[in-house]
């Protein structure tokens, strides 16, 4: 690929001047990270956090010698509308902690769920949306050992929001993190990009679709098992959730201070997203998915993992996606099918806000 | 103490027959009960969830032989308004999950923190607030490890909530559980009740206190390891917070099927707390605290244990205040100052709405 001088490039926006919280500080992009780097990692002073895995690694210590490795994740989710085709706040809730967990390789075990009501939501909504959480719980093989419940003044909320923590053990001789890509290693996505946020803004208000797209909320554990089955000696692996497919690759080359590089035609979309995206003037890449994982691992066994990713029903359209560079540490560039390169940046703001 | 017939008592209420979310299911009383019993229990059958510890004790399997005990827990904080007397919705979300982890006997290690952003809070505030969180972490020996920011649109918060979610270690030797309450143990109190709530309530918009009552919010888990290094024997710790120091023992005499009965005159009552609340028509007992703990223990390790909790700052004004029955189980009775018995009853809703 071509080369391109990024050295002249300056920011058009004081991003970090925002007086106030805006929609984009919630986003998967260059706000948040903005907020994280400039305010809550000067803060809180972990090593553990400034790794910036999906979820955090941390020993801990066992009554005889040694440790065992734990995950420990946590996710809120705010989204609108609570119901939505393939899944609902309560699925969301458990899909997306124990993908974080399983992102560091964790086999996860225990989920704590948090409450936060809004007076006068219904007593059937909460029903069915705890009953889908408990469901989702089962089919992840995750049990929900601790809770909380708030209830704040009707106005004050959306319904419900869900927060979820989850614990996983890490398995010996697996160690993932956002940090070990390596030039020479190769780029591997398990599926369609862009699902999950077009089948939230199907049914948001004001829109319709002919077409009817399912989220792809799902949990991703037993994939990664698979995966790692076949090689643990896999370098990172990223869901690509707010954000979509960009954040995930520009996270982990910036993490891991390298270049990627993919193919924008190896990236599999649905021809419903892709017709929705290009109604709306959104670009899938950035869209939000709640069930696909990003693996960056040696080119030696890439082969056999992808082949373990399509035996695998969540991973049936796996494909390698592109590969990782010395040049450009922390860009991510894309070859678009004209055979163009062009720059996959994080996005500032929020292009899709509300969506998990 | 005389006799009292329980046999005759009907519900006047019938609680469980709500529609609608009310305020009363995010009170420390029984329709937050009933909720909890009817349908998060049912849902998640979890033989730890169903065991209602202040956290969740579940054991890690280690790479070598046996297993480590570890104490998961979360809360949710909405409390209104944000900043009061004594802490901020920061510090309490600190204190609040330590606490639950302490009242397993486990040494608190790691929180997750997630926060949910109004659009339009004033970036200052977030500053202030991740600063006290951040603050009261270091204080209390606890690393921040995960974390998770989302943003909602103005006007669907209330500036900020936080969700914590925190991991314990439990030392070997230690087993605490609100089901091991046994007859003939004491009841010990760390301090004075009622301080959280009323200090929220002397800020609340339209009251004015002429007094300055101060949260008592810390953390308890230092008072803990002194209390467990002189007896690693303590049945069962609860810490006493929404619904207060009836709800506390309420829950304990409920859970190990066993008699409460204390002294009224012997729970200390600050001053201010008390005026405030005859002001108000409340009763102390009911109001929230965020750094107190109701210890159930052996009765010849009690003098030695209250010893300990009085050479602690946190436990300065320690009393027993009461011993366990094995008459009427599951109901606190309690002895007026006049010497009448009077049934210490769970509220039904919610006194405070918003103090945590």
């Amino acid at each position: 690929m071509e080369k391109i001088q990024f050295s002249s490039w300056v920011c058009p926006l004081p991003l970090r001047s925002y007086p106030t919280v805006v929609m984009g500080h919630g986003s998967g992009g260059k706000m948040m990270q903005d907020l994280i780097e400039h305010m809550f990692k000067p803060l809180f002073q972990s090593s553990v956090l400034d790794q910036m895995g999906d979820s955090a690694v941390v020993a801990i210590p066992t009554n005889g010698a040694g440790s065992t490795r734990l995950a420990f994740s946590t996710d809120s989710f705010v989204v609108n509308p609570l119901i939505f085709p393939g899944g609902n706040i309560g699925t969301l809730a458990v899909h997306g902690t124990v993908n974080d967990l399983a992102m560091s390789g964790a086999q996860p075990k225990f989920l704590s769920v948090g409450f936060i009501l809004e007076e006068g939501l219904p007593m059937d909504t909460l029903g069915e949306i705890a009953s889908s959480l408990a469901e989702a719980c089962r089919d992840a093989g995750v049990e929900v050992v601790t809770g909380d419940t708030k209830v704040v003044n009707k106005g004050h909320g959306d319904g419900l929001y869900i927060n979820t923590a989850g614990v996983g053990v890490i398995p010996s001789g697996v160690d993932i993190s956002p940090q070990y890509a390596q030039p020479g290693d190769v780029i591997l996505l398990s599926g369609t990009v862009g699902d999950h946020g077009m089948a939230i803004m199907s049914v948001r208000q004001g829109l319709s679709f002919e077409t009817h797209i399912l989220s792809d909320s799902a949990a991703l554990h037993s994939l990664v098992a698979c995966m790692l089955a076949v090689s643990p000696g896999i370098h990172c692996l990223r869901d690509a959730t707010r954000g979509g497919l960009t954040a995930a690759l520009n996270e982990l080359a910036l993490a891991s201070q390298v270049g990627f590089e993919i193919e924008e035609q190896l990236v599999p979309v649905n021809p419903a997203v892709h017709s929705a995206c290009e109604m709306l003037g959104l670009d899938p890449f950035y869209v939000a998915n709640e069930g696909k994982l990003v693996a960056v691992l040696p080119a030696e066994v890439a082969d056999e993992v992808l082949s373990a990713m399509r035996d695998h029903p969540l991973g049936r359209d796996a494909v390698q996606i592109g590969r990782v560079v010395a040049d450009h540490p922390g860009v991510v560039l894309t070859k678009t099918s004209i055979g163009a390169m062009r720059v996959l940046d994080l996005p500032a703001g929020e292009l899709l806000p509300r969506i998990c």
